[in-house]
């Protein structure tokens, strides 16, 4: 005879309740999207201040401005950036200090369209323009595209600083290279000098932390357990979530599971000794930017997974982890209809989206009536 | 100054070969479906003789046997069963000595309305017809609904029987329970007697090897590795694929990340001590029936990779594998546009589907041109 549903849930619940488990509550994914602010101009990235206002930049060069009511202002101060192709304004982070120092970490393209490279940039934001501004970081070499800048910045739990880097397209065996800065995660001081534990002191270049990258655009740091989450743009077939560690090798171009998007084969390897193999792989490619760890209070559902954006796909793919790993794909707000640049979780507990568009807009997530 | 395209590849070559690369062809994923058989009514699932010709059973109580040309015989000898809602014909294998015995076993929904549960039936297959046959394997206890049965069958390497049975759908709780063979892994000797080495010799079902099961629909043995692959139906959102060790709990219904279809919840808990989380799960779900490890020749770039066929979804997911984990899923031969009740890989190198309706289809995965 079966047990009716109700005493059978209450037994279930004391059983679990005697046994010591850890609780999770359930609730449906019941979301809105609120549009904070819209007209923005191929938006890149966002940092939300101690005040709960925005900064946010565009790949034209400009860094804005945006407060609760959506009011866009530009932010004086910024560098100069060599604005083609996908060059232009990357990141904006905060200093883990901001609110005594006010420091913030601008990440661009530099140069011009015969030598550029990504670099960062760091000033103080004051009375609403960014002073005391000095270059920090350039990558080393420049090379001649505009194309595959990486330009992703996160704070490790020590205070050092990751840079993502890419491999310019045109020179993707500099991944593999310890003499170049590209392809890579570079790690630095706050300031901008070389940390002395960085994992390749005496060769090549010593801000090198991890390599074998091709166009790594998302990088969060889990605050709890120090993990680094990067996911970088493969070939067709080839996109990529690794956890990253430093010295390690992440295979790019040696091995890949994609192709180039000519169809002719980047390498015949999928693995090879000493290379990391991907924590997740997007097949087909999604063109992953942006990533977010949610660890609010509104989704509890969500708590401690994976959120990013995808350009071609144009919506959100949620990694639900348990212990690092990921147990399931979700795809998420394809109701934006729009390519997804940033995913980021603010500090108010929120989390926001940018779209990439000459019309973008900043989106906030928050529960469903 | 960029290396070019080619001077590029054969230095990779070399660099690879030279540091002793595991090799991987990667070629493009063409492939073409071709229709053995069709007409089949609601076919279960599939055995593939030495001949090459094929065993399908057809849910409602029909053992066919299938040829080269795709025609169609009844094979007599076989079991009575009950057939209703979910009830009736399921998985068929060979004994993994059928060339020397000709052993096969059927497992089937036996019994009435009031009172039915999931059986084996082990006979010898000779002159086109099953002889010697008996039941081997009673769940017991007996349920009064025709539903979540479970069902499918597969050798381990030591030479013993798995089972896996669904929980009746009224009868969840009994997944927990011990006592009760329904939700479990039952495993038995290839005559039906109980191997020694089971982990519950003394507690309820000495035939029990996993338990906490809902409705498992999926099961292969890597017979490289010996590892266990085992996929269940969730509640919405709870499609789960697990790695099933002895005594190991899988949860279910006392933890789940699914919700019932009403929206009803389950259990308030996604995770407790003692319990197994699942190693993939599908949100939404994709109702999964049937399961292949890929193990030929004709595409290297799904060696080791598991195939899980989808009711709901209408397509096949190809679960890219590294070390036992899942690292990609992927969608395949959604042109089908049918449910895929079965996918096996067959001794003759190939992947085949089953698609379920009442003129489904037997058919072929080969390489394109």
């Amino acid at each position: 005879m079966p047990i009716t549903e109700r005493t059978f849930r209450a037994g279930m619940l004391l059983l679990l309740v005697l046994s010591g488990v850890t609780t999770l509550a359930h609730s449906a994914q019941n979301y809105q999207l609120e549009t904070v602010a819209e007209g923005l101009h191929h938006p890149w990235s966002m940092a939300q201040l101690p005040s709960g206002e925005f900064l946010v930049t565009e790949r034209r060069g400009q860094l804005l401005h945006i407060d609760a009511d959506g009011q866009t202002r530009v932010i004086r101060g910024v560098p100069q950036t060599y604005v083609a192709g996908q060059g232009g304004f990357f990141d904006i982070v905060l200093h883990p200090g901001f609110p005594q120092n006010g420091l913030v970490y601008l990440s661009y393209a530099d140069g011009s369209a015969a030598a550029n490279s990504t670099a960062v940039f760091r000033a103080r934001l004051q009375g609403g323009a960014l002073v005391d501004g000095r270059q920090i970081l350039r990558v080393s070499p420049r090379k001649d595209t505009p194309q595959h800048y990486g330009g992703r910045l996160a704070f490790l739990p020590d205070g050092t600083l990751l840079l993502t880097t890419g491999e310019g397209f045109d020179y993707r065996e500099s991944a593999q290279s310890l003499s170049s800065e590209m392809g890579k995660v570079l790690r630095i001081h706050e300031d901008g000098r070389v940390p002395a534990d960085n994992p390749f002191p005496n060769e090549g270049s010593e801000r090198i932390w991890s390599y074998g990258h091709r166009n790594p655009q998302g990088l969060v740091v889990d605050a709890d357990t120090g993990t680094v989450y990067l996911h970088e743009h493969g070939p067709r077939g080839g996109d990529e979530l690794n956890i990253i560690l430093p010295a390690n090798n992440y295979g790019w171009p040696a091995i890949t599971h994609g192709v180039d998007y000519s169809g002719a084969y980047v390498s015949p390897f999928t693995e090879a000794p000493g290379m990391q193999q991907p924590d997740w792989l997007w097949i087909p490619s999604i063109a992953p930017s942006g990533m977010a760890l949610y660890r609010g209070e509104h989704f509890p559902q969500w708590q401690g997974d994976l959120f990013v954006g995808a350009l071609v796909d144009q919506e959100v793919r949620r990694l639900v982890m348990r212990n690092g790993e990921v147990i399931a794909e979700h795809a998420l707000f394809e109701e934006v209809g729009e390519r997804i640049r940033d995913v980021r979780f603010a500090p108010d507990g929120h989390l926001y989206l940018l779209t990439d568009s000459n019309d973008g807009r900043l989106i906030r997530v928050i529960p469903g009536k």
